[in-house]
């Protein structure tokens, strides 16, 4: 059974404001200093899935900035565009259909576009041990991230204490974002892991959930199958996508299908979920500071600044953001870096439409 | 007796770096929203000088743009270029022998050209006072601030108690930036004003102190005076004047004149000293913030935020100045602006001379 690679590239950035844009989202910035995060994603299949069984999903505002970027990486035609934002159940079920009705069934690994992993190597030997796992049991597998500190910013997996002889846990239950408390208790049990978003099962078995577990978005997804491939696809895929209930993959399925297993993962992860993730990706100065382009410091500790375009100087700073852009500037105090799109909404609402 | 304005224009800006430049220094700025700093302080003299007997001593790379700035407002061939930088004592003797060799003697209001000043009546009455002050006794007369809070960035200057009918003092001494122990002292005391700079004399009564106090400086000044108006001039200037000895006119003259007057000023004066100076001239907005330009904040508070170019936005922040110009940003504690040297020092070391 083929593997195929479904990377999900449809959000909209905001967390990394001003660097990231409406239409430039974070999966299409160079955070690591090496490339694009939708193209580290597509090269860390290599090994696992072919590079032409690679499909990538995003909006139809981002499609031609996207093909641009994988251009090389990504067969055009596997470059799916929503047209509308549906959440992760609705473009999931597309690449679904997409790869049952053009391809056949095979193993799905959907992975999220823009998030970072240190050590590649662990992550494809884990990777390659869930599509095993996914195709010889039919369940839904997961991979669940070895906690390294009590995370509020991260959703949790409740596994089962034995783990199987395959090296996977059987889950027991999806969980929120805990609050501080919660999230020590979580990681002194050991039950825990962080959710990914990476989730690997076959094309046939996720497609069966839809119908059990999502018979609406079941029904828009097979009326966009029975044009697959046909004159008719685009105009479709138009009429019947922005109809699809907005749910994720999450609530909608993974906490409630029946079958549902885990492999650990301790591959240095971070979902880069706003400025201050950027120090799980750089190493520190020897005054604790990360720091990216052009700039000088004197009594400065622990801060994170990056400078795109001009002289970034500062002075007598401790854990303060600093981002300066083609257009804009951002200083933020680095506990709250999550507040960064407050400052989106707030220039949604005064209309500052260009910074967006 | 006429009465001259010589407004010193020489200083290169480091302070408010990076709007201020080698080539655009303070006196240049608009920092008001009003006008430049050195258009200010030349309209201040309205009612007290006429307008064609206003100098301006600047140096010979700020010329031209000097030149350009005060267009209309001050005759050409009354911009004077020094050729080196050689402290206050120099520019001043250059101005006090032009004024005495082309124009004959009168009253000099010797000027900084960077300074704010909120009430201007205020400050032409007491500067009328000066003037009158000057003409009658053939002293130095000064004008000192009253100081409004222990600052230990100003110099101060000790007056007798007893206040003469005309309304001046006798000064006792002249004294260096005291530490903040020495300054609550002063401050209680009732007997210190804050040194203005602002000085007014007749110009044969200073050049007499020349001659008494800094034969050296009044000879090269004397080589100067002999050729002024003739075609060697500008050859002798630039020989000579780089060999004038380096020396501030408070230590040089003022310090030692057995005859020196100080009036009382109290008309909301700032030597806009650094960043943080601007609180003296901007009301605060609800939160504490002075700000100019495109900007959004959130929980931000006592800031001083300028944006000349690019949307500025701020989370989370206490004190702090920043500043955004084309080709530079400072993120700075406010509590340390005056430190802002240190980063065109660095700058320096460096040698990032187009951020000079």
């Amino acid at each position: 059974m083929k593997t195929y690679g479904v990377i999900l590239a449809g959000g909209g950035g905001t967390r990394f404001w001003p660097l990231s844009r409406q239409e430039l989202p974070k999966q299409l910035l160079n955070l690591t200093g090496k490339d694009l995060m939708v193209n580290e994603t597509i090269d860390r299949l290599d090994g696992n899935v072919d590079k032409d069984d690679i499909f990538v999903v995003t909006n139809t505002t981002q499609v031609e900035l996207m093909l641009e970027a994988t251009a090389g990486r990504v067969c055009a035609d596997h470059v799916l565009a929503e047209p509308a934002a549906r959440n992760t159940a609705a473009c999931i079920g597309y690449a679904a259909m997409e790869i049952l009705k053009k391809y056949g069934d095979g193993i799905m690994c959907v992975l999220p576009s823009d998030h970072y992993i240190k050590k590649t190597d662990v992550y494809k030997q884990v990777l390659a041990d869930a599509i095993r796992i996914a195709q010889k049991t039919d369940a839904l597998v997961t991979i669940g991230i070895q906690p390294t500190f009590p995370s509020t910013g991260y959703g949790y997996i409740c596994h089962a204490q034995e783990k199987a002889l395959d090296g996977y846990y059987p889950v027991k239950r999806f969980v929120e974002k805990p609050n501080l408390q919660t999230a020590k208790e979580y990681l002194l049990s050991g039950e825990y892991l962080w959710n990914s978003g990476m989730f690997i099962w076959k094309a046939s078995v996720i497609m069966h959930y839809f119908e059990e577990l999502l018979p609406d978005i079941y029904e828009c997804i097979q009326k966009i199958g029975q044009v697959l491939g046909t004159e008719k696809e685009k105009d479709v895929i138009a009429d019947v996508y922005p109809q699809i209930p907005k749910i994720s993959i999450d609530y909608g399925i993974m906490e409630r299908a029946d079958k549902v297993l885990v492999l650990e993962g301790d591959f240095g992860w971070s979902d880069v979920g706003s400025w201050d993730a950027l120090e799980a990706l750089y190493d520190k100065d020897e005054y604790g500071n990360i720091t990216y382009g052009e700039q000088v410091h004197i009594d400065t500790h622990d801060c994170i600044i990056y400078a795109k375009n001009k002289l970034v100087t500062t002075i007598g700073l401790d854990s303060v953001v600093v981002v300066e852009t083609e257009d804009a500037v951002l200083v933020c105090d680095k506990n709250r870096a999550q507040e960064v799109k407050k400052i989106v909404e707030a220039l949604q609402d005064c209309n500052k439409r260009q910074y967006l």
